[in-house]
C-alpha cells in the first residue's frame, strides 16, 4: 500500500466473517490458495510483468512485450522448477494473452488426445521443451462453428506416402488461430482427409509451418497476422493468424492417428479407440472456461465493489460528506447479484472439475452412459457463465460511472480481453441449442420410463413438478433451499415440456426445431441456471469452516437465486412456478439480503486474494487510494509529454490566429 | 463497389417496398435526406477523412489526426459556405470525436443560454470564428452526477472587482471535459459562487486557460490530458482533460450573468429571467442524444444485417452451399428487434424535436406548465435509448461471430465510442430516478383530480387501466394498435401505482424512496417504453408514402412492441396486464413478423443510406464483398511489415534453439 493508509480500513473492520477462511473456500483448498497466493505475488513484484504501459504500446511493441514476458515466465518456471500447477498459475497471473497459451492449451493436448503413443513420444518431447512451438489451426475464414464444413483438404498421395495439404478457396484459409501469425513453428491443422478419391471428413495433422533455422515460412505456406482486434491491449498482444496451403506436402505419419489412420496403401482404417474420448477433452476445456469466468467476473466485481465504497455522490446536506455509492439500493441491486454470480460460478466450476474426473474414470472403464449428459451440461454452463460474465464486466464498468471508462480502471481491458469467451470453443447460442436438443431427447424418453440422471435427475420428478405449486407464503420462505430448488426445477421442466409439446405440433421435427429455436434456447438457459443454483445450494448446505463464512455464502446463494427469479420472472410466472405475490416476497427478501451483504461487501471481494497487479485497476486498488493515483496515471499519457501539444503550430495556432485563407468556391 | 459485383444483389431484389421512399422516411424529409446524402458522400470521398488507419495510431498520432481533420472540416465548411445544418452533418460524418464537438456543442450553447446579450455579443463573435476555442468544465474528479456538490470556488474580491477561481482539494479538479486537455483556450467553468462570505451555489464563468500567443497555460492554471480511455480509437482522439486553479483571477464580467449576477459591490442579484430556461437547453441536448442513439444503433444493425446475409454456416448436405445465418430464428430473434429499435428510436427522436420546439415556444410565452413532463420524458428517453443502444451494439458484434471481434468489423470501435452516452449528460440510472419521482408525483395527484398531460395522459384513464384485462384472443390481435397500447399502458400504470402504494407504507417518504429505488427504476423504464411504442404506433398509423413502406414500418413497430413484451414479460404478467396464454400468442405473432421482415432486412438497413466510409466496417460493406477485404485489412497490420517478426532473434530463436541457460535456484 502506498503511504500505508488503508482508505477502506473502515469497510474491512465491518466484516462479520473470517476473511482468511473465506479465501480458502474461494481457492478451493489450502493448497490451491497457497499456490495462487505465492505465484501471484511472484508475478506482481517482478518488473518484467509490469502491465500498466500496455495501453500506449504500438501493436509491434505490444507483441514484442508478449515475447519478452513469455520467455521470462519460461525462465522462471525452469529456474524455480515450478510444478505444472504453478506454471499454469504463473501464466494466468501474467495476464497477457500470448502464443504459449495455445501451445500449452491446445497444441499439446491435441497431440495427447489424438496422437498415437509413438506420435506422442516424438512430438511431445519437442513441444514440452519448446523446441517447437505449436498452435491449433481449425477455424477458417468462412467456417467457425461448423467444423464439419471446413474446406482445407489433406489428400493422400500413395506415390510419395505423403498428404498434400491444400487451401482450395479463399474462405478455406485458416483464420484466427492464436500464435499462428508470427510465432508458431508447427500447427495441428484440421482438414478433410481424402484418400482414393473419398472424403473421410475432418481430421487433424501435425504440420510444420516455419523453418527452424530462420523462422521463414516453408515453401507452400502463406502465413501472417489477421490484424487488430477489440481494445488497445487485450488480445492484440496475441498473433492470431491466417494460413494458406498451396499443395503443401507432409509425411503420412503426421496425421494424428489415434482414432483412425491411413495405411501405406491409402486405406482408411478406424481404430478401436472409442471416439467418445474426444468429448472427454471437451469437458475438460469447458470446465476450465467456467473457472476462468468466475475469475474474470470476480476481478470486475472486486474493482466495482471497492470503488463503490470509495466513491461518494449526493446525499450530503450543504457540503457535508456525501453518501458512499455502495449504499444506494440501485447500486446494490446491480452489484451484489454479480458478486453472488462470481461465487456461484466458482462453485459450479469446482463441481465441473469433479465431473471431469468422474467422466474420465468412466471413459477409462468404457462406460459412456453419462457422457451425453456431462457434455450437454458443460456446453450449457460454458455458454451461460461466459455470457453472464461478459455482461457482468460491462455492468461493473458502468457501475464505476465516468471513471470506469478510463483505461486505467482496468475494466475496458478486462471486457475486451474477456468477450471472445462467448464465441470461442463453441458459440454461446449454438451451445445452448445442443443443450436444448439433449433436453428434448430427455423429455421424449420420460414416457418410456428411462430414468434421467445427473443434472437432469429432477426430470424424473416430472409428474410432481408439472402439478406442484410453490408453498412460499412469506419472504423468509425464499431462504428455504427446497422451496427455491422446486421453483427452479418446476420452471425448467415446464419450459422444456412446453417446448416438446410445441415441437410435436410440427410434422417435420427439424423444421419445428428451427422454427422454435429462440424458445428452445430459453428452456436450455433455464436448465443451466437450475444447475448453478443447485450446486450453490449443495455447497452452502455442506460443511464450511470459518467464523461467519457459511452465513455469508448462504446470503450470496439466495441473492443469486432470487436475482435470477426476478430477472426471468416472465418464465416463472408463465409456467405458474410462482405467483406474482410470491415474486413480490422474493423481492422483499432480496432487499433484506442486500442489507446483510452490504457491510461484508469489501471483505467478500478481498477474499478473492487478488493482487493490485492482477487487478490492474486504479479504481480497484486494495488501499482505496483512488483519486491521487488517477492523477498519476493521467500524467503518464504521452500527450502530457509536452504542455503545448504536437500539432499546435500546424493546426491550432493558424486556426485561432485566423491564418487560413478560404477559397470561396 | 469494388469490382462492381454486388454480393447482396439477390437480397436487394427480394425487397417488397420502395427503398428510396423509406430513405426519406428515415431521414425525416426530402431536405434532410438530401443534406445527409450529399454531405456524407463529400466526407467519404475526401482522403483526409480516411478512418481505417486509426487502430494502429499512437495516442499522439491519433490526436494530431483529429486536429488535421477538424481543421480540414472547418476549411470545407467555409469554402463551400455550408449552412449550420450541413456543418453539423459534416462533423458527424467525420466520425471522430474531437475538441470542436464541445466547442460547438457545449461552450457556445452555454454562453448563448446563460450569457447576457452583451456577453453573447463579445464572446460568441470570437467563438464563432474560432478565435477562441472553448470547452465545458463542469465535472470534477470527485463529482459527476451531483452538480450541486461541485467544490471549485469562485470567490468575489470587491477590491479588484474580480472572481478568484480556486480548486481547494484534489477531488475538486475538473476532470473529463472534452477538448480541455490540450486544445481549449477558454472554458465555461462551473464553480460555487461565494460573495460576502456566502455560498450561492454553482454558477458558470468564462475562463481563459491558455495564452493566445503561445498556447501555454496561464499562471495559476494546471491543465493536461486524463489519459487513455476505452478502445484504441474511439474517444482517444479527444483530449479529455484535467484542470486545477490556484487562486486564478478573472474579471467580474466573466460570470455568466443572464440568470443572476454579482454587482460591483459584491451583491448577488437574481434576474427576472426564469430559471426554467435552463431546462429548455437540457431538453434540446437530450433529444439530440436520442437521435444519435438511433444513428449508432442503425450503424451496428446495418453491419450485422448485411454480414448475416453474407455469412453462411451449417445446414448444407455434404459440401453444398450452407444456410445464410440470417435465416436462423435465433439470429432473427436477436437482430430484428434491434432493427426495429433503431427505427423506433428514430421516430421518437423526431417527436422529441417537435417537443423541443413546443417547449421553447411555451417558454417564450412564460408557460412553464408542460416543462416538468417534458423534462422527465426527455430524461427517461435519453436513458432508455442510450442503454438499449449500447447493449444493442455489443449484441450486433456478437451476432457477427468471431469476425465481429476484429477491429475492422467496425463494431468494437462503435461500442467503445458509444458507451459514454450512458454516463454523460446524466447517468442513466440517476435519470430514471428523476422520471420515477415525476411519476410518483403524478400518481399522487390523480386523486386530487389533476389531469395528467402529454406522455402521462394515459394516467388519466387510471380507473379503466387498473381493472381492464387484455382482449387479445388470437395472435393477430397483437397487431391491433389499441390492444398493444392498452397492454403497455396497463403495465406502466400498474407498476407506478404499485410503487406508490409500497412507498406509502413507509413513514418517511425519502427513506421509502431509497429503499425501493430498484423497483422505481423499473416503473420508470416501463413508462419510457410505453412512450416509444406509442410514438411508433402514431407514426405507422399516420400518412406514409411509398410502395410497401407503411407495411414494413408496421411490421417493425409490432416487432418492437412484442419484443419488449417478451423481454419484460415478468412485468406484464405480475401486473396481470396480459395472461400467459396471451404472451404465448405474442410470441407466435413475433415469429410470423420475423418471417415477413426477413426478405426485406437488407433493404431496411440500406434505407439508412450510410456510406461505407461512415459504417467503417468490412463486414457491413454495401457490396457484401467481405472475405477478400478481410484479408486486405489483415495485410495492413504493422506486424505484417516483415515475415519474420521483430523479437525473433531476441526471444523466439533462443527459445527453440534451447539457448537459454537456467540457473537452478
Amino acid at each position: 500500500m502506498d503511504g500505508g493508509i488503508d482508505h477502506l480500513a473502515d469497510e474491512r473492520s465491518k466484516a462479520e466473517f473470517d476473511v482468511d477462511a473465506m479465501k480458502l473456500v474461494w481457492a478451493g483448498s489450502r493448497h490451491a490458495f497457497d499456490v495462487s497466493n505465492r505465484v501471484s505475488r511472484l508475478v506482481a513484484t517482478d518488473p518484467v510483468f509490469e502491465k500498466r504501459n500496455r495501453a500506449v504500446m504500438s501493436r509491434k511493441e505490444l507483441f514484442k512485450n508478449t515475447l519478452k514476458k513469455s520467455v521470462h515466465a519460461w525462465k522462471i518456471i525452469n529456474e524455480l522448477r515450478l510444478s505444472d500447477e504453478e506454471a499454469i498459475k504463473l501464466r494466468s497471473f501474467m495476464d497477457q494473452p500470448g502464443f504459449l497459451d495455445l501451445h500449452w492449451g491446445m497444441f499439446v493436448p491435441a497431440i495427447k488426445g489424438q496422437g498415437t503413443e509413438e506420435q506422442q513420444k516424438k512430438w511431445l518431447s519437442l513441444a514440452n521443451k519448446l523446441q517447437i512451438i505449436g498452435c491449433y489451426a481449425q477455424t477458417e475464414l468462412g467456417h467457425g462453428s461448423n467444423v464439419q464444413g471446413l474446406e482445407t483438404t489433406a489428400t493422400f498421395d500413395p506415390k510419395t506416402d505423403q498428404f498434400i495439404i491444400h487451401s482450395p478457396t479463399q474462405t478455406s484459409s485458416k483464420f484466427w488461430p492464436g500464435g499462428l501469425g508470427k510465432v508458431s513453428t508447427h500447427a495441428v491443422v484440421y482438414a478433410r482427409l481424402i484418400t482414393n478419391g473419398k472424403d473421410h471428413g475432418v481430421h487433424g495433422f501435425i504440420v510444420q509451418l516455419r523453418s527452424l533455422d530462420d523462422h521463414s515460412p516453408l515453401p507452400g505456406i502463406t502465413v501472417g497476422d489477421i490484424g487488430m482486434k477489440f481494445g488497445n491491449g487485450a488480445y492484440n498482444s496475441m498473433d492470431n493468424g491466417f494460413l494458406m496451403f498451396d499443395h503443401y506436402r507432409i509425411p503420412r505419419d503426421q496425421m494424428l492417428m489415434r482414432l483412425s489412420k491411413v495405411t501405406r496403401e491409402g486405406k482408411y482404417v478406424a481404430s478401436d479407440v472409442p471416439r467418445q474420448l474426444v468429448y472427454g477433452t471437451m469437458v475438460f476445456v469447458r470446465q476450465s472456461i467456467v473457472s476462468n469466468a468466475s475469475n474474470a467476473l470476480a476481478r470486475a466485481v472486486c474493482i466495482a465493489t471497492r470503488y463503490s465504497a470509495v466513491r461518494r455522490q449526493f446525499g450530503s446536506q450543504s457540503g457535508g460528506i456525501e453518501t458512499q455509492v455502495i449504499d444506494y439500493k440501485t447500486q446494490q441491486n446491480r452489484l451484489f447479484p454479480l458478486l453472488a454470480s462470481a461465487y456461484a460460478f466458482r462453485f459450479v466450476g469446482e463441481w465441473l472439475k469433479w465431473l471431469y474426473t468422474d467422466v474420465t474414470q468412466r471413459l477409462e472403464a468404457s462406460d459412456f452412459a453419462t457422457l451425453p449428459e456431462a457434455h450437454a451440461c458443460t456446453a450449457g454452463l460454458k455458454s451461460m457463465t461466459t455470457s453472464a460474465t461478459s455482461d457482468g464486466i460491462e455492468e461493473c464498468r458502468k457501475l464505476c460511472g465516468g471513471h470506469g471508462y478510463l483505461w486505467c480502471s482496468g475494466l475496458p481491458e478486462l471486457f475486451a480481453v474477456y468477450v471472445p469467451a462467448c464465441t470461442y470453443e463453441g458459440d454461446n447460442v449454438v451451445l445452448q441449442l445442443q443443450v436444448a436438443r439433449f433436453l428434448m431427447k430427455t423429455v421424449s424418453q420420460l414416457s418410456s420410463g428411462k430414468v434421467p440422471s445427473g443434472t437432469t435427475a429432477y426430470m424424473g420428478k416430472a409428474k410432481h413438478l408439472l402439478q406442484c405449486s410453490s408453498g412460499v407464503q412469506k419472504a423468509e420462505d425464499w431462504l428455504n433451499p427446497d422451496m427455491v430448488l422446486e421453483a427452479f426445477e418446476a420452471r425448467a421442466l415446464r419450459m422444456a415440456v412446453t417446448c416438446a409439446n410445441n415441437l410435436s405440433k410440427f410434422e417435420n421435427q427439424e423444421q419445428g426445431f428451427s422454427e422454435l429455436l429462440a424458445e428452445l434456447v430459453e428452456a436450455a438457459i433455464a436448465h443451466c441456471q437450475l444447475i448453478v443454483v443447485s450446486k450453490f445450494i449443495d455447497k452452502v448446505e455442506g460443511e464450511i469452516e470459518g467464523r461467519g463464512v457459511k452465513k455469508q455464502l448462504k446470503n450470496l446463494c439466495y441473492i443469486y437465486a432470487l436475482y435470477l427469479l426476478h430477472k426471468h420472472l416472465g418464465d416463472f410466472l408463465r409456467t405458474h412456478s410462482v405467483t406474482p405475490e410470491q415474486a413480490a416476497l422474493a423481492n422483499d427478501q432480496l432487499r433484506s439480503l442486500y442489507s446483510q451483504v452490504r457491510p461484508n461487501a469489501v471483505a467478500l471481494v478481498d477474499a478473492f486474494d487478488y493482487t493490485d497487479h492482477y487487478l490492474g485497476s486504479v479504481l480497484g486498488r486494495y488501499d482505496g487510494n483512488v483519486y491521487p493515483k488517477l492523477f498519476e496515471e493521467a500524467l503518464k499519457d504521452p500527450l502530457n509529454d509536452s504542455v503545448v501539444p504536437d500539432g499546435y503550430r500546424e493546426y491550432i495556432r493558424p486556426l485561432i490566429k485566423q491564418e487560413f485563407r478560404f477559397a470561396k468556391l
